[in-house]
């Protein structure tokens, strides 16, 4: 299976960072990113029970460095920010559906979790290869934050282990780079810039681009530059 | 859906009974049943959330009284209590393959949830229609209660309208017994006769029969006592 890492971005209450360690080891995870997160207390390691390693071995990251670490990332939001339709939110995925995209991935997958309260921002959420939303109850959306990474966890326990070698976030930036440049070349107007970004982000992502597909697509872009030029 | 029941056994925290009513309501169910818990203080308030109406509604009930009155009770264990091999914990079934189970099923359906210590008593067990376990890490597999029944609630959620109308508590009893005197009936051995009636409450207890699938078996039965003395 992919390495899976559980990421809590600003997490307010320990207790809930030590359930989410025990419920990470009940399905075989144990990497856990915390990013700047609430005093860990008696709470954390109570809750955290048997899982105590994998609290202890917690890594302490920025979102910007989970981006550019890991190969895929997966953030989470609530039915509730769903429902703040944003290009940026969606397509959402179930974790089923979740599942079945990195099940192949033979590289780093990171899944971001917000804060209790309200969440990720939109900051956080951009740069994300998927979106995934747990399908809950209109009347009480909002679940706590283990549960959800319960879920996320339940669902991928078990994968086979993957083979499908994805491009790495270099690759990925620099192709971006070149996307937006692009843009630039063909007269793209800056204030739809930032949400066809978006788009192109939100696609390329879940495609699980290959590092030979990542030049092939330079390729064109550098073939139609070429004949942008030689027309003029 | 069928009418899913989730039932806690003598539960001993009551954060854990809070976070059950929470995330029960979380994917959209709202019966609730105690037995014989620990006392509700503020832990449960507390975690319920605003789910204090699921705590507030919550029935209290007998596991006797569950027995008699749901149409389809599945029990759950621990992949430890599983290891623990006796014919009362076996075939378990996944989450999903619960959830495939009772999807057509139209009709009262409870989910027993043992203490957090040691689960269900082999007695509790062993009138249950289906055993389930949820997969979990050799390592650690102690899941924490609520998030336990959080799983099998987003496994269950969104199940179909059932359709098919299951034979009640008392007819499944009556059959039984007839089953029981019918082992007597041809001499079968008092010291295998526990296991066995256990083995075939497994079998026709996930068969998920119907009315008139138990008096068609009543028919044969008596057909057969019929020929029985007849011999004699």
């Amino acid at each position: 299976m992919p390495e899976v890492s559980i990421v809590l971005v600003e997490p307010l209450y320990d207790g809930n960072i030590g359930f989410t360690a025990r419920v990470m080891k009940n399905f075989g995870f144990t990497r856990l990113v915390l990013v700047n997160p609430c005093p860990l207390g008696d709470d954390a390691v109570m809750r955290a029970s048997h899982a105590r390693d994998v609290l202890d071995n917690a890594r302490w990251m920025t979102v910007d460095e989970v981006y550019r670490e890991f190969d895929f990332v997966v953030a989470t939001t609530g039915e509730v920010s769903k429902s703040v339709c944003t290009p940026m939110r969606l397509p959402y995925y179930t974790p089923t559906e979740v599942r079945e995209t990195v099940a192949d991935i033979d590289g780093t997958v990171a899944i971001l979790f917000g804060r209790e309260n309200w969440g990720l921002s939109n900051e956080e959420l951009k740069r994300a290869n998927l979106i995934c939303t747990i399908p809950t109850s209109e009347v009480y959306p909002i679940l706590n934050l283990s549960h959800a990474v319960g879920i996320l966890c339940y669902e991928l326990a078990n994968l086979p282990r993957g083979t499908y070698p994805l491009a790495g976030p270099t690759e990925m930036e620099s192709l971006y780079r070149h996307l937006d440049a692009f843009l630039d070349r063909i007269d793209h107007p800056d204030f739809k810039r930032e949400n066809t970004m978006i788009l192109i982000h939100r696609v390329l992502g879940r495609t699980k681009l290959t590092t030979r597909e990542v030049s092939t697509l330079h390729g064109l872009m550098r073939r139609t530059e070429w004949h942008l030029e030689n027309k003029e």
